[in-house]
């Protein structure tokens, strides 16, 4: 009744030793579900003098490897993080006939295409649930539940700590810097907090996406992508104002078989469900012509939550061991092209723009000039007090313009002296004619 | 490449319209996902003389039973609804060795037993995602993705007709009868919406989510379903008061094994998302030990979001019908048993409780007295100004307790003369200690 599969597990961190723990405190649900007892026969971890909880008997060993090669071992859990070494491992074991779960996006979103054409090859299951959104069913929902859509839209709060900082600078009026130290000082954020805040985590995890909805790799180095470092306290204050959360924003749509796609900070209307996630937690947002529109919530990062998706990987794979099918990784029968691109300056969106103006009669005209000369017309205008220097922030809504119209006419306005700063500029979801939606 | 997977449709009202829609519009996304043309071979339908929109050379036929017996037929999807030949063509067809897909909630909650039995017996796969929240992947998220979690926790918002309803009571003060007049004008609401407002459609739904999280057959008429046909906008309105939109809530918890589950309003605080679901939307709010808390957010009915569920369910039987594992039926390798249920009443539940007393001095003592004997305390009250004839509302918001201890309570004041009519209890959901939780 009982089958026993034999995993090896690389690295011990934060996740690795979730999955340790829930294998053991839910033995008997995992029996029930699958019918399989998972016997974890050998770790690899970096020190190997570090006392470990592991259950007696396992092996632990220095080189990762190791696991590749050992012919006990039926399936490779990499949870090393990385795209050194747990390339090489997941390579070597997928050689070796092993399936894989994994945790790891970066790996996922810069070799995606040789490790998927390797799983191919080799015909053997590769499990990332974990790799985006962490416990968000996100990989599953986008593969088999709307299977049977054509996906137009995927956007999602992908990382953590940003929202968490975003969160804060909303809810408390920190400045961006004592948000992040914060963070910090909760571990919510690293010491190096570059992945996180500049937006490559986000980005890692929105190409995972891309190739699920739409077939095709994306490439990582194309991405468009700007963080949060430089979000003021006065734009955030000025989203409120105007109903709006500044969110750190993955966003992926397609037209004509043409993918747009970039992570950036956005101004999400208070309407919508994303408006709406708090602290670390991680949301997904997804379109097609038959589902409307599926939103998804819960957390993306932390120990048990994202060995809950490994879990829910491994169990996968044992029940589909028996055939294998590469369908099952990357949801589609056939190896993936790579994506055609819309370049990110011509992608349509609704703008918030910041600018600093002298307060002197004649500037909106001006400004408006040099806005409608790109075509580009205003659904709102507000005017902030002068301060002592009879400088003024006038901050702008437009109606929806391709963002190399937004960058011409400010460059022009920065060019003849009206404005005296370069403009701030955001990209707007929700709150026109959509209020009731729901999501 | 394209292996052909021949399916008979029974029924082709608004889902079945809406499945055949999909199939030749998607035709293409579903060729690259699953590498399989569905060929539709032959349609049941009530009303052989009706003009209907089928592609070239589908057979129809007055009896589904003629699906059950084609042998060209690998899939049977049932969208007839109700009890009765539903459930006829079900069993031939798994009897006949045919998967089957349906959206049939109220099939697999009051015949699930004698279904999952069959389904096991003929090793044959059964697909069932349109039968619980429309195209929310609620069914294979906790079958698969939280498979390695103990879900101590499933609760809902399930049927989009009473959240309509409740939503416009909400946001427009509307009475109950004209928001229902509202919806029915809409086609929100059946002519007899009996179904939706008293609960029923989202106690099927429930029975199917119980089945999956905690693998036991709950049996639909030990449910205890109470609907919103007397929810009073008066209500409504001090839930709003204190920071709370009332909802119509399917919840089931697991504590020791032991299962508590019910179908009842409640007031559900405005900082909790499932508050933030409006109009006809469905969402699911799912805890487990190792995932935390999920929340998945979609359309629970309509031709097109009830069609991507069943269609992604036939992909993953086409996927399956290799193998035909029934532990992908009902998530669990053993036949299951049935559900140890928690008396009703003995559920502990934070309350609203609000009663029509007379304006005199010492009328608070008295309540105080008896809810105290009760072993109940208050977290906060509310009296509003009397009306003409000296009788004030005085709302009471309770610390956790037993809804037989609400009852006596009550009961004791009634019988004693301090209320004027019976109270009115509500389950309160969120509000204290968990504002900055996120979901």
């Amino acid at each position: 009744m009982s089958e026993k599969i034999i995993i090896g597990i690389a690295g011990l961190g934060t996740v690795g030793s979730g999955l340790v723990e829930m294998l053991q405190k839910n033995r008997e649900d995992i029996l029930r579900r699958s019918g399989r007892e998972f016997v974890i026969k050998a770790v690899a971890v970096h020190n190997l003098n570090k006392k470990r909880d592991l259950p007696e008997g396992v092996i632990l060993t220095g080189n990762p490897l190791d696991l590749a090669s050992d012919p006990d071992i039926q399936v490779v859990v990499e949870l090393m993080g990385g795209t050194g070494a747990a390339r090489e491992l997941v390579l070597a074991a997928m050689q070796n006939g092993k399936s894989v779960v994994t945790a790891n996006k970066a790996l996922l979103a810069e070799y995606g295409k040789e490790i998927f054409a390797l799983a191919r090859e080799k015909n053997v299951s590769l499990g990332y649930e974990a790799s985006s959104a962490g416990a968000i069913p996100v990989i599953e929902t986008l593969r088999d539940s709307m299977a049977g859509n054509h996906i137009t839209s995927v956007m999602g709060i992908l990382n953590g700590t940003s929202n968490y900082i975003l969160s804060e600078m909303n809810s408390k009026g920190s400045s961006f810097a004592d948000a992040l130290a914060d963070a910090q000082s909760l571990g919510l954020a690293e010491a190096d907090p570059t992945l996180d805040i500049d937006g490559g985590d986000a980005a890692h995890k929105l190409v995972l996406l891309i190739r699920l909805a739409w077939g095709v790799h994306f490439d990582y180095d194309k991405l468009v992508i700007r963080g949060i470092r430089d979000i003021s306290r006065l734009d955030v204050q000025f989203a409120r104002d105007f109903g709006y959360r500044v969110k750190l924003i993955g966003q992926a749509r397609e037209e004509d078989g043409v993918i747009e796609a970039g992570v950036f900070p956005a101004l999400v209307h208070k309407s919508m469900l994303l408006a709406r996630v708090n602290g670390a937690y991680n949301a997904v947002r997804i379109e097609g012509n038959a589902v409307g529109s599926l939103f998804l919530h819960g957390l993306g990062a932390g120990s048990r939550p994202t060995a809950s998706a490994v879990l829910g990987d491994l169990m996968a794979v044992a029940r589909r061991s028996v055939i294998n099918t590469c369908e099952a990784n990357t949801g589609y029968v056939e190896d993936l092209g790579d994506a055609a691109i819309l370049p990110a300056d011509d992608a349509v969106f609704r703008w918030y723009v910041r600018t600093t103006v002298r307060d002197t009669p004649g500037v909106l005209r001006d400004i408006a000039a040099a806005f409608a000369a790109e075509g580009i017309s205003f659904a709102q205008i507000i005017q902030k007090a002068a301060d002592e220097d009879d400088r003024v922030s006038l901050v702008l809504m437009t109606h929806e313009a391709p963002g190399r119209a937004i960058k011409a006419a400010g460059k022009k306005l920065l060019d003849d002296g009206t404005l005296l700063a370069p403009h701030v500029a955001y990209r707007i979801l929700g709150g026109i004619g959509n209020e009731t939606e729901g999501s």
